[in-house]
């Protein structure tokens, strides 16, 4: 395994020499994170279809358990049982906006991963860095655990464990566990675990944190990149249930689905499911006697057990929710837990939001009204006094100040963004999808997919590492 | 399916301009023998060693079922459930000689396919081409059921079902079924069905040639590619015993196998098989109730049942051997058929040779003595009278007519060709292992193998088809 060590070393010195000042040291992460072996275990693969561009270049890199789908160029980096979905990507001749000036792209977006060590991370969406629109770049980045990668730029930066950045452009900065990030252009900062953070500048500004000795219960890492913790465990627990999924070339489809819906092959549905019409299951999600109504879907890394969407629900990647009634036209956010103690024990009311990064975890009944927007850390109903604001109000605010939350700025606008964005995952998922060309959506597209399986050198000093390839065009 | 259309219609339009004169017409043979949703239905695979260099380049080609292993290049070709093993090749740096007159290669060797068709084809050795010897040229080259392209240069070819180039060089040439050829550059020839043809230019000629009405029963092949006869009824009835093999990402290894031995996880093993030391069984063999002694081999596509090898014995690529009982350092070539009716039926004795397209096929027991030549048709004992020699004595021939068999040249030359052949055959394997580095062989050297799966488009205008790829170095 000396070549795995050596890049290992390799990433270990890019991040440190930019990171170093911040405090961050990852030399004894990245040696004690993931046992050597387990680079070994397990395959890279991907999807191959009719709708996606298909293009990856592997070079010296070790992909064990990461899945690629698009456009993807590795280098020198390390990815674990990560995903790197490229089918949002910006294609040539479209056109992008940035603070009013508009620019065609000369190329299709790649996603580009260099001297990178990325574990369990999402990677999805597109660049909103305004310097290169054609390349989502990932360079010298180390994300931890079950942390997103989603349409950000990041050039040396650590992301703690179920840490995510979304939509946004981040340069030299420390992303501490369950921090979640929607803020265009951050640079030489360290964003404290917990915390919330959505900016548009000039725009609007929200703000939450949660307590500190609080997440240390639902999440916490050591200097080795040992994970304890809530999360971590729920995750934990449901890990055996995916091994017999990848020791088949095609594992049994799920049978009885709804119409032009997806149940990805790597997808765990246990006990009694119903997937609706046009509904969404991506892979290493895990359903367990659950209704997913029509148009609904789990993301990435999403667990779902004793729970109803009534429909056109939206489960962001790695979103849990347990226990809860989703009415229609909800949205669950990154990362967010939903943990109800027994049937229907939360409820979600119509159109509401659950912003990413929230924590519903009660001993009583929770019920969040139609059209709410709710956020933080709910342990009581009562709790939503602070915690929750109908979306109207929401929409009326230019300051607020309510629990451990702020917010300056445009309210419409901040509601309206997640409007569009709501709007635009139901789309994009194929959850409008009426048998015309336009209406299609992954679900759709995805159906033709066949999994491709890459496997790393088992002996010698490549030990671990996978061959050069490139594949697609 | 468009683009696979299209391909095979460039390769049949490739190879009947340059083979149409001779009488064959590829057209209806590339449109019926394998129905289209067969080249979808199996995925491609390939290995990965740490000691074989890693190189696979597929341009617009279709690999269903297809098996890799080192150095090759696939460009405009159809590839259906072949073997293109480039684990023989000769390397930069080697010494070749072509006719006393000797030349350094500047570079490894590679097998290249381009604008072919392969069905169930071997690929292996390397090319014994004086034009290029750092190219194994496979072009324009029609090769179907159960044929081997064995270090043999192949222009615009047309090979039957069970037939057998071997060390050659052949251009512009029909090669009928189950005809094996060993000679050093052949062109614009029919070679007809059932004819056993090895010459060295100024040095020996073999000749047999089977009865054709004998040979139907056999192997036959319509004008649109569809088989018939006792061959293929043979290969058929073991097809379904794979199935299980090819679901699984890691097919169940054979336990009990002997020391330094390699069984493939692509190979099947029924009832009581013993596995030696030292001894190796390629993938899609076939073995029931058998015993493989000390370095014994069974090649790829090679059938064993109720048999019994004392040890450093060969089946090469394609031999079926039945109820048979070989002694020490018996050599069974290429698609020979051993067919006894019961336990040790057939026996053949120590450090015989039987000859590549021999059947031996009798209702009464038929024993080899030790140290013989054997060859053609055998259907009762008596037959070996002219269809079988000492060894010795072919070494002292130069002139021999013996039943359907003509011989003239230099016999020691022959038979110390075979000898020599026989002995690298078994140091390749791996049969002589003792530990050493300079005794490891492909037994060795393949046990770290980890198997790659490429599958290729489902739907679109590309269905059937496999993208662009790279893959090694």
């Amino acid at each position: 395994m000396e070549r795995l060590e050596e890049l290992l070393e390799h990433i270990a010195a890019r991040v440190n020499v930019n990171l170093g000042h911040m405090g961050i040291n990852v030399v004894p992460i990245l040696k004690n994170a993931i046992p050597r072996e387990r680079h070994l275990l397990f395959y890279a693969f991907y999807a191959l279809t009719n709708d996606h561009p298909v293009s990856f270049r592997f070079i010296n890199s070790s992909l064990g358990g990461t899945y690629f789908l698009g456009r993807t160029l590795v280098e020198n980096s390390v990815l674990y049982k990560s995903d790197i979905r490229g089918d949002e990507l910006k294609r040539k001749g479209d056109v992008v906006e940035f603070g009013g000036i508009k620019t065609r792209l000369f190329n299709d977006e790649v996603i580009r991963i260099l001297n990178s060590y990325l574990v369990k991370t999402l990677v999805h969406n597109h660049s909103k860095n305004p310097e290169i629109p054609e390349i989502f770049k990932i360079l010298n980045t180390v994300a931890m655990h079950y942390s997103n990668i989603h349409g950000t730029t990041t050039e040396s930066v650590f992301l703690g464990p179920f840490a995510t950045v979304d939509f946004a452009y981040i340069h030299n900065c420390v992303v501490g566990e369950f921090a979640y990030v929607q803020a265009d252009g951050v640079s030489r900062q360290v964003i404290e675990p917990g915390r919330v953070w959505v900016r548009h500048k000039g725009v609007f500004e929200f703000n939450y944190l949660f307590p500190r000795d609080v997440l240390r219960k639902y999440v916490s890492m050591d200097e080795n990149g040992t994970l304890s913790g809530e999360f971590f465990e729920h995750t934990s627990r449901r890990e055996q249930d995916f091994v017999p999924l990848y020791s088949a070339v095609w594992p049994e489809p799920f049978e009885g689905k709804g119409r032009d819906s997806y149940v990805s092959p790597y997808s765990v549905l246990k006990g009694d499911c119903v997937i609706g019409d046009n509904a969404l299951v991506a892979q290493r999600v895990h359903i367990e006697n659950s209704v997913m109504g029509k148009g609904s879907n789990a993301q990435e890394n999403c667990h779902i057990s004793n729970s109803i969407y009534d429909g056109f629900d939206i489960t962001a990647h790695g979103a849990k929710v347990i226990n809860t009634h989703l009415a229609k036209n909800v949205f669950v956010g990154f990362n967010a837990f939903l943990n109800g103690r027994k049937p229907e024990h939360i409820t979600v009311g119509r159109n509401s939001i659950v912003m990413p990064h929230t924590i519903i975890d009660s001993d009583e009944p929770i019920a969040i009204p139609d059209n709410s927007l709710v956020w933080g850390l709910i342990t009581r109903q009562t709790d939503l006094s602070t915690q929750c604001l109908d979306l109207d109000d929401m929409a009326r605010a230019d300051h607020l100040a309510l629990g451990s939350m702020t917010f300056t700025g445009n309210g419409k606008a901040f509601v309206d963004a997640f409007k569009v964005r709501i709007e635009h995952i139901l789309e994009a998922n194929g959850a409008y999808y009426d048998g015309t060309k336009g209406t299609r959506g992954h679900a759709q597209q995805i159906q033709d997919a066949c999994y491709n399986i890459l496997q790393p050198f088992q002996s010698g000093p490549e030990r671990g590492m996978y061959p050069r390839m490139t594949i697609g065009e």
